[in-house]
């Protein structure tokens, strides 16, 4: 049993944590499974605020049944407009309002670096639920979770990440994590929506990592085909956008050169960048991030509140 | 004991329901009432999701108050401008995601046929909560319900239904409940806002069905008279609805020659197709509806969770 | 223990309750000061519904705790326009709706006796959580909670009020309550924000009241400084807003002359008359506010239904 106690930790970076920990996360989420289907009562009269500054109904739905299958109980926001925000209020005294409230408070906010200030005046620990361009933790531990339970390992793996690499905040948060494991990364992008350079930088350090405009070439290879969307209005015009459209659509010609126990994942929602057909195959395993979702947020509200070890 | 099962079922549309199916709901719900005043720990640890792309307080409301009333909790949104929708994601890849957080969903949607395509990718049972014009099978179950517990049956009734037939969701599923009934049906309603032709084409084959215009004509023989809104809306232009506008508002006028046990029914929201002087009238039955809303909505979550037989 | 019964009653207007009566429902709150740490089944399967016809986050959250750490639930909405008021259905009906669905209502809404006529209908106890201008009586309760809190008393303490005298509900229902009281009160406000003669004319019966422009001159002798929001909106030009702003906004150098243990109070949100280097102080105490808030919201539902005598 290594050495690592979360009780009161805040969750706001990838970065915070070690390759130790973050395996230590993932352990308590497989113990989770089975309490994610019978529920329990470890956190009962606990309770947990969802400040939702941004609206995301996925992400908002997993931390509240999270916290309903170990017994406790969910209030918040869906969306800033119904907020005090409305009336100027600053996010600082929003949270030195909502922590006598809640036990804990999960936040979502569209700017950067807000769950760390939430925790500089909060006195109930904050789990960052997606800020900023740069920081998504808890998708990034899904992601981890989702790679080690379909492959049983992390370590080894030739991983390709595929589409928005700019904008995307779940892909910054997973490739800094990806980077404390021995994986080899290839970057797939169109020109303009390559990975950032400041995130290049760092995680070039560690791990082997390549960047490949073809998603074709580098297929065969490929243990773990992780897509993201590209939204249109990324680019700077519909011509643009047209051209790398279809270059970045997935589907059953590209697993025709695929690795039969490729896995692909998403972290949803999709629009077209991965076309239906491919939700049937046995490489499609988006659906199922879903649930490791909430297990995975299940272990992290345990630990952080006290309720397992 | 009928030999009928609901564990696991959809509850998509009231035409899937024989009558026996219906009478067994009708009856657990009776079991309900003593359930709703003092509450239980039959859904102890299932998750409800309401998942209402259109907005619908009273349904959202009266769904969540009967999980709770029977130990259960809820997740959800109450509109689609808050749900993952906005980022374009379609309902079946938002069904595959909430079936991971929550036992059951009720589906609340803009468009016809959203329950039956949702139900098709669920793993979790999917409830009706109102789709399209076409369906809404509880408030049905529930308008069914009442006129047994105020008339102590369904058949040999003689029921009128009044205001707009054309548009009205809830008014198409009654008219299909009541069809496997032995009941005489007469609708009444302005020229442009009559019964759908699809729905007319099947309930004559199986119950009497009279067209009247004039309300005044059947009131003395009424038994059960449904009253919907009108909607100014509906009508080409503003003369054609103040022509009708009063023909179609039942005030204590309308009542001289109703039965004195004559049952008033409104699904709800009313605007003022009802005057509020006949609320205080005996027959004046539509807020009693709400509390059956609850009882009924219990009965289907417990028999579609397991929970009671 | 006086002769008081709270069971079943509407909590509308803080002019309702004698003192006798308040400072039962304070030692109640005190009394909730641990069950607020450690939850409790009080309230197991009660059922309280927020209806918010306006947004007020901290407002709903502050009940939507109060009632969890009792053990109760919650149901509701969060804004009118995902209620059925877009609907256009009337107060009256929505409230004979959900009190089929919850066993006591919390509601805010921005129409001056909305919290009265909804009483009036209902079968379940109302509580005013902020009507149009003038109540807010679970705020005044609040704030006199706070100041007996801090202070160990309320007779005999001087109190300045300062900001919006005229729009803020929640400086009104605080007059009234301190009326009550053996209290002297300054009003500070720009002339076109005084306080409302209404309600001028009924505490200056009661307490020694007095209107000072200048905060300087009279803090040096205030125990407790009651801070409100002036908004920018209720000047008639912009001009008329930047020459008081100043004078009203409460910094470290209003404070050089005040008392060492004076009390700065503040309903909350804040924008900009109190500066952030004040919440160091240890005179300020508006974020403990809202701890209080929650006690004695939960010692009003715990009360009201019956469940502490």
């Amino acid at each position: 049993m290594p050495n690592v106690n979360f009780q009161g930790r805040d969750i706001i970076s990838i970065e915070d944590f070690t390759q130790q920990e973050i395996n230590y996360i993932l352990d308590t989420s497989r113990s989770m499974e089975p309490i994610a289907k019978n529920g329990s009562d470890m956190l009962k009269r606990k309770i947990l605020a969802t400040l939702f500054f941004e609206p995301s109904t996925r992400t908002r739905l997993s931390f509240e049944a999270a916290m309903l299958k170990l017994g406790g109980n969910n209030i918040g926001f869906a969306e800033a407009e119904i907020a005090s925000v409305k009336k100027g209020e600053n996010l600082a005294d929003t949270i030195r309002t909502v922590q006598n409230y809640a036990d804990i408070i999960a936040l979502r906010h569209p700017l950067e670096g807000a769950a760390k200030l939430a925790a500089e005046f909060s006195n109930v620990p904050i789990i960052n639920a997606g800020t900023g361009a740069e920081e998504h933790p808890t998708q990034a531990l899904i992601d981890l979770y989702t790679i080690r339970k379909e492959k049983g390992k992390i370590d080894g793996l030739k991983i390709a990440v595929i589409g928005d690499l700019r904008y995307g905040r779940t892909v910054h948060s997973l490739a800094y994590a990806l980077a404390k494991y021995n994986v080899e990364l290839t970057l797939i992008s169109p020109e303009t929506l390559k990975m950032r350079r400041e995130v290049l930088n760092i995680i070039q350090t560690k791990i082997p990592v390549a960047e490949e405009p073809n998603l074709e070439k580098i297929i065969p290879q490929t243990d773990v085909l992780y897509v993201t969307r590209i939204q249109k209005e990324r680019f700077p015009d519909a011509a643009e956008y047209a051209k790398v459209k279809g270059t970045y659509r997935i589907d059953l010609k590209t697993l025709k050169n695929a690795k039969k126990d490729l896995t692909i994942l998403h972290p949803l929602p999709r629009i077209d960048e991965i076309v239906p057909e491919v939700d049937a195959t046995p490489q499609a395993r988006y659906f199922q991030q879903a649930w490791n979702g909430t297990v995975v947020r299940m272990a992290l509200l345990a630990l952080v509140l006290g309720a397992t070890k």
